[in-house]
């Protein structure tokens, strides 16, 4: 198994990490952003020096061919991979450990483990891949009460595909890689590819709302779904198979986003696409990063639909190796399975220059390639930062947002304000904020934060949550969503409290008591137990 | 006030109807459908001789300025449109009428009316147009309950207009026309649609998830909500202005398509368009419904997005006068603010050719714009013609769903036959079912189905709820939504209890309690008081 086991800490596989050279141009960009010369590093805890409490749970014998109380397998599954979880599990506080992780291997274990769990006053977390970045599968109730974590991966078929809809019936457990692969020999495509592609579920991108490989039109995986089907204490839920309906709410949009508070994602039907046979590329320079705003909002507006169509503040393309550091840079693509993009594109890039945005021309095509190209490889290794950054006392996290078009420069500028104040005041040196945008609406951006600070070991996850405060108080203060696509878990649960409507979350916590009668799924996030 | 006011029995205002010449049109029709000569007609009761119980409420003296008991305001909000409100209209069974009516000027107003009803054991109906063909404001309960109808019509106000990001905040009260008039000074437009447009209101196509004028994409309402209030028992529920989010499930989907259960939508922002400066148009002719389909289904999965493309069948093409009934046609549109539309027209007659559709050449050109303009007029008419048909015994009504593209073909064909063997054993002769799709998804269409049968004074609304069950048996059997744009109402709710899962209902319930604590909020519609 090892080997291709997930890490117990970290991103990715055992054996998978930065390389050499990745990790040695990081702390280069680091010694200069912090006019330091080494790094403090400390240890973390090889699996075998775990401080994990005793199993406070037996399964019973009905249970134990799927259950296990493995080291490995506790370890595995006491967090996500935020930056709490990971300053935690360098300071070997697994608090949050399950008792007992049990792998289901279709809807009559989950009932059967949610049953026992009940029956045991234990709590039960749902957990995909684990890739969470928000505390979705931390359970720092664990402390104080029994946790039994349900890992899908053995649900992980492809079950049924209608070519003539193009919809498939797929099993929430299979991770992004498996599923495209699945797909393939169909010529169908889900075309979901958030960052944590190859380390997270359906099931997970379900519950999650995550976002995924369109920058417009079709950002989240909530308008793939045509049906689901959850396990709730309750029993089964299953929806309709409808390609649009008006009955009532959406049942559907009850369950998307729930992150597992009323039960377990087990199937979907998910809406996918003919594989792309026509692809536009582009990359588009700007002067500051407003104008670039400025064109992709009317590129947005212009009914266009790119499906890609990012833009990097200066900093952060330097930062990503897609640019100099003095221009913003936009990666436009435009790509069908049915005709060629090249009219949609010439309209986009007129779209840009009329804010000043300069296409490559032909002769830096090969450059501008490999700005796009360099920056989707950066983007994909950047998870493996955050393990071999944290154990150096560097602070550096993500944040996600959206806001309305008119809101915008002026919100940009007050968030950047405010977590550059709070990394000053908790660090007391100088940190960097930079931006991007990761989708777009045709009224609002969805602005997406990186920061960096320098902080101090035994203080970390303080001066961490206080910053990580300073950029959520002012994202909320200004207007906009505590998180776009990362969800909300148990880190952005004060945020959210103050950004969902209280009656809105009265009528959840009903719900909720109606599906979970004795509130064991995921206590903590969205509502409390 | 008169020639200005609601009818209060038929469409429109009063002082509008069918001209002599559409009468005549629809019964020449009908005689030869049934094979008649004449039909039998009974009048229908002005409104002097309506029988209206005595009120059996006093509204508040605080209250009494906003309130009305006039027997015209009380009949004019009894009914929506349904064939079922209008034989009850003929019949002079208004035991659905209102004891009181109340025209609110502001929230405060709503949750005035709300504590004065909930005191008196009330119930309280939300009423924007009274468009609706579902029994959504028809409420049967009130033989046994005291009700107050809420009209919105005094809060219709476009408050506040955000230009960069296309959106305005508008109250819920306002009639399509008005909106429409209140944006075009700004270059905006919702581009909402429904058949009911002129006589129904933003609040009301957001509690029925009304379908509009896109027929593929933004086929309802839904997606052009940004954020919205409402007026609960509870207090009031305002959801976040953003352009996207993933903090948890989404409030706004909660509230859209409620019918008033939960309370009383107030205002939303909305996301608006430009005015479109391009359009293409192109009427496109095959030799048979399901040619018709297949190439809309390739068209709907090219990624094209037409604002219009709508198919009829030969008969439906022929009643609605854009057609000789030997083919079926395809209006099809695109239209852009922002470019020319005709390499996606293009690309969409290529997919029609590819099933044998036959675009109407130059030389036809103003004939088939003609055929386009016809079935535009008569969609735009055809609410006229229910008063009419009535009083002469014919039943005919409409109903819509959405199904998969997989499953169209035997689902069209099961629906046919069981309504037309509903018509044949419940009037004893033969009757007419026609078909066309009024919105298309990549997963499948939403066909609308029309039957006209001859039925029998006397026995009307039995002959009717017979059709009506036969054709909702079939179309919930063979998988599909028993609406995809009408809402549910109380003339659904059977069905709808068969579609929706039951837990989901449960959680809708439990929602319910927690937003409306003494199940004021229009009792019946979704779920039981």
């Amino acid at each position: 198994m090892s080997g291709d086991r997930l890490k117990h800490f970290g991103w990715g596989r055992e054996g998978e990490a930065m390389t050499e050279a990745e990790e040695a141009f990081a702390l280069r960009n680091y010694q200069q952003m912090f006019s330091v010369g080494a790094f403090d590093s400390v240890p973390v805890p090889p699996l075998a020096e775990l401080t994990l409490r005793a199993p406070r749970l037996t399964p019973p014998a009905s249970l134990a061919d799927i259950c296990s109380v493995a080291r490995y397998d506790r370890a595995a599954h006491a967090f996500g991979k935020s930056y709490r979880d990971t300053v935690l599990g360098m300071l070997n506080d697994y608090a949050s450990a399950p008792d007992v992780v049990a792998f289901p291997r279709h809807e009559q274990d989950i009932s059967d483990v949610m049953d026992w769990a009940a029956g045991e006053g234990a709590m039960l977390v749902p957990f995909g891949g684990g890739s969470s970045v928000v505390g979705g599968v931390t359970a720092d109730d664990a402390r104080a009460r029994k946790l039994v974590t349900l890992d899908l991966r053995a649900m992980d078929r492809l079950i049924e595909v209608d070519a003539s809809s193009r919809a498939a019936r797929i099993e929430a457990g299979v991770f992004g890689p498996a599923l495209e692969a699945a797909l393939k020999p169909h010529g169908l495509t889900l075309r979901h590819f958030p960052q944590s592609f190859e380390y997270s579920t359906l099931g997970g991108w379900i519950a999650t709302r995550s976002g995924g490989h369109y920058a417009s039109l079709y950002t989240h995986i909530d308008d793939f779904v045509e049906s689901l089907r959850l396990v709730t204490p309750a029993g089964v839920v299953e929806t309709r198979r409808l390609p649009g309906s008006g009955a009532g709410p959406s049942p559907e949009r009850l369950f998307i986003g729930s992150e597992g508070m009323f039960g377990v994602i087990t199937q979907a039907w998910m809406r996918v696409q003919h594989r792309p046979k026509f692809r536009t590329d582009q990359v588009v320079l700007f002067n500051d990063f407003y104008s670039a705003a400025r064109a992709l909002r009317a590129v947005s507006q212009a009914g266009l639909y790119p499906s890609n169509c990012r833009i990097l503040d200066p900093q952060e393309a330097r930062n990503t190796g897609a640019g100099d550091g003095q221009v913003a840079i936009m990666v436009l693509a435009f790509e069908s399975a049915d005709h060629p993009t090249d009219v949609w594109m010439a309209r986009a890039l007129e779209c840009c220059a009329d804010h000043g945005g300069i296409a490559e021309n032909a002769a830096d095509a090969q450059n501008s390639e490999g700005a796009a190209s360099r920056w989707r490889t950066a983007f994909i290794r950047m998870p493996y930062t955050r393990e071999r950054m944290v154990p150096r006392a560097i602070i550096t996290d993500t944040f996600e947002t959206a806001i309305t078009w008119d809101r915008f420069e002026a919100f940009h500028a007050a968030v950047v304000e405010a977590t550059l104040r709070g990394i000053r005041e908790v660090t007391g040196r100088p940190g960097q904020v930079t931006c991007r945008f990761t989708h777009v609406y045709p009224d609002g951006p969805a602005p997406y934060f990186t920061f960096h600070a320098l902080g101090r070991h035994g203080a970390l996850l303080a001066q961490w949550q206080a910053i990580k405060t300073a950029a959520s108080d002012a994202l909320i203060a200004m207007g906009g969503t505590i998180t776009h696509h990362h969800a909300v878990g148990r880190e952005h649960r004060p945020w959210y409290d103050r950004e969902a409507p209280p009656l809105f979350r009265d009528a959840m916590r009903a719900a909720k008591r109606a599906l979970d009668p004795r509130a064991i799924m995921n206590p903590g996030v969205l509502i409390d137990a």
